[in-house]
């Protein structure tokens, strides 16, 4: 698989490099970010994955959350994928809610989507063995995290891929689209009615059976908009209570659904990510 | 005057805020930005003002610098202006380099321009008095920056009027606006054919008879695709030296005219103005 450079940019005296590739999985050109910080110039080093929320591409965590000041004193490579497959021949649909920027990191399996909706693959294999074969990235010390659909996304990879994904937090994550309006609107439409397929989603349902050695790190704004409709925190604390999944969930007074809210807290989730993987 | 909020977030503690006004310098309604850091909550603190490039807004720096983790560790309040007057009714050029979002922090006498275009007046007096009215702000503390366009604002404003901007620095700015396209242009259709009246707005010029007792902070990435046709760093470093202001102008390798390379040194830079207000 080649990738072809789009851009790159000197930061914190590392790079952050924007590629584009053809994708067997989507079946669609996709673009995605890296930020190799220094230390990647001596050899591998651990390897972080953002996942992005409804709307976002790489741009988004990259030009907004300042991530690249402590990946670059933690010593920590970030890769920031896309939100979904894109182009004028992949399905889409008016909602920004839905169909490309909306991928839920899930395998359509209904149709329209299930042609290139495909992200949960792409990301763990494809774009994983890209990784690897392209950049100075230690693939026995990835950690995961994300925001809101993308938080939601970090904790379903991490419980089904915990060998891969050691380490995961989220900032103001859905825990449980079963039973919030995003989900079930997307769920319906990649997925199908609501059956047993809708579990193996659903970071709620995945960690009574699936619980990690991990040790996770939330935090969520008391002022998000979407904080009683579509994240309902208790619903997952709960989950990892009863599971003995170790949670730090963090509520913050005044804090939104925004980059400035990602921004404040960022140095202490790639410090959570660095102490778990040893960086 | 009266301040209508536009947008207000939480940000390290301290909140980031975005106002509408009527100016009666421009003739327009004018947006700008306000970081108070979590300290003004107690009282006034030091306030540095943010001069951006050409085509940006207040929306730049406050999305893509990272300006507030510094700010509220050191406690200093940050304005970003607009850089122009803007609406439909306000002249206006195809060319990103002229007109809306391009007002070189000037009063223009040419036509059509000299109606609205006032930035100068506008961010000394206007809004110097909306800030200290409005914001816990010491106004007996000040210190200005910015990029580009806005760096060379930040210069010109501070040889004009160093009582006010006590503290100075810059990222990649434009130093002798006279000399290179960018100013040639823009002065030529702001205030007309050469004169002596460049003078007065050229950073250059001013600092042969206006040098302050301030120390210069100045950062410029080597791979700067506007180096050598619109920034020569030598022709200013050479006017400081014969005039005797006191600067440091660092060159950086790998790093460009964007905010990837502001990001990475925006501490350094409010470290030097926290030191100099002894903030």
């Amino acid at each position: 698989m080649t990738l072809t450079p789009v851009s790159s940019w000197a930061s914190f005296g590392g790079t952050l490099s924007v590629h584009d590739h053809e994708s067997a999985v989507t079946g669609t050109t996709m673009r995605f970010a890296v930020y190799s910080p220094p230390q990647a110039k001596k050899g591998p080093v651990p390897v972080l994955w953002y996942l992005s929320g409804l709307t976002c591409t790489w741009a988004n965590v990259m030009e907004k959350s300042g991530l690249q000041r402590t990946a670059s004193e933690h010593g920590i490579m970030i890769i920031a994928p896309d939100t979904s497959p894109r182009g004028p021949d992949v399905p889409d649909d008016d909602a920004y809610d839905l169909g490309q920027g909306a991928g839920f990191y899930l395998t359509a399996t209904e149709a329209p989507w299930d042609k290139h909706y495909r992200m949960d693959q792409y990301i763990t294999r494809e774009l994983n063995a890209l990784v690897a074969a392209n950049f100075p990235a230690d693939m026995k010390r990835q950690g995961i995290f994300g925001h809101s659909m993308g938080g939601h996304g970090a904790l379903t990879l991490h419980f089904k891929y915990p060998d891969t994904y050691r380490s995961c937090s989220a900032f103001s994550p859905i825990t449980s689209p079963s039973r919030v309006p995003w989900g079930e609107k997307a769920f319906t439409a990649y997925i199908g009615p609501p059956s047993i397929a809708w579990e193996q989603y659903d970071a709620t349902e995945l960690v009574q059976t699936r619980q990690t050695d991990a040790h996770i790190l939330i935090d969520t704004g008391k002022a998000d908009q979407f904080l009683e409709t579509q994240l309902k925190p208790d619903i997952f604390i709960d989950a990892c209570e009863t599971s003995g999944q170790a949670l730090t969930y963090r509520m913050h007074e005044g804090y939104g659904h925004d980059y400035y809210f990602i921004a404040t807290f960022m140095s202490d989730h790639i410090a959570h990510h660095a102490k778990a993987l040893k960086a």
